[in-house]
């Protein structure tokens, strides 16, 4: 797994609310903003604020005391690639939470814990750039 | 706030366990190893894998139901930005855990939360580079 990351997902339980706080009181701008999940683009990966109820839907994990709602994607390039790296995290010892699979929104996604219950996400995203600094650009929707 | 990340942390249980994952396992080249603590320079931004009870302590919060072990940080350029930033999160609403003060490394630290629980630390590291795009380059111990 390339030594980088895509996005980090905050799970929120309000989203106009804390969208409040980090635009109006902290300043951000967003990227994109879609019913239930908004995007902010960071210094080469973005930061998603998503539903609670939608990041325990997507990520097959319910949020309690080991996973509180965030969750650390590396983007890769093609779905083999994801397939391949899922395929190493779990010979590695991770616990799968939901295999990679075609998603919603035209892409490719699975999820895995690693030793420590820390979710993470591994998906190719085709409206996404990775460059050769292994940034991740998003495009806004 | 700027609108970047420098630097994410997972509480480990078992540091040298965690490390096997993501170096044996998962192919990663760890930028610097200290008794207890782990980074890894990503793409602009570092992660770092730290003792749960240290991370507990650090970050004045008890790892549970609202917060599993992750925090984001966003370094800033000064002690006196790591201050501005700080009161300007709790005016908006965050909630302080660990008003910002010097640190055993060096540096200048606070945490707090944002309105989900999820916990944020403010730092100024002299021996880290932020560069005019945001990114933050950590120096090896």
């Amino acid at each position: 797994m390339d030594q980088r990351l895509s996005l980090i997902t905050l799970a929120v339980g309000d989203l106009p609310r804390s969208r409040g706080f980090f635009e109006a009181g902290l300043g951000w701008t967003p990227l994109s903003v879609m019913d239930g999940i908004c995007f902010y683009q960071l210094n080469g990966l973005g930061l998603a604020l998503f539903r609670r109820a939608d990041l325990e839907a997507d990520a097959a994990r319910p949020i309690d005391g080991g996973f509180s709602g965030i969750t650390l994607a590396v983007n890769q390039r093609s779905r083999e690639e994801v397939d391949a790296v899922y395929a190493r995290a779990l010979s590695s010892g991770a616990a799968a939470l939901k295999p990679p699979e075609p998603t919603p929104w035209g892409g490719y996604s699975g999820y895995f814990a690693d030793l420590d219950g820390h979710v993470w996400e591994l998906a190719h995203n085709p409206s996404c750039t990775i460059d050769a600094e292994g940034r991740t650009l998003f495009s806004a929707a």
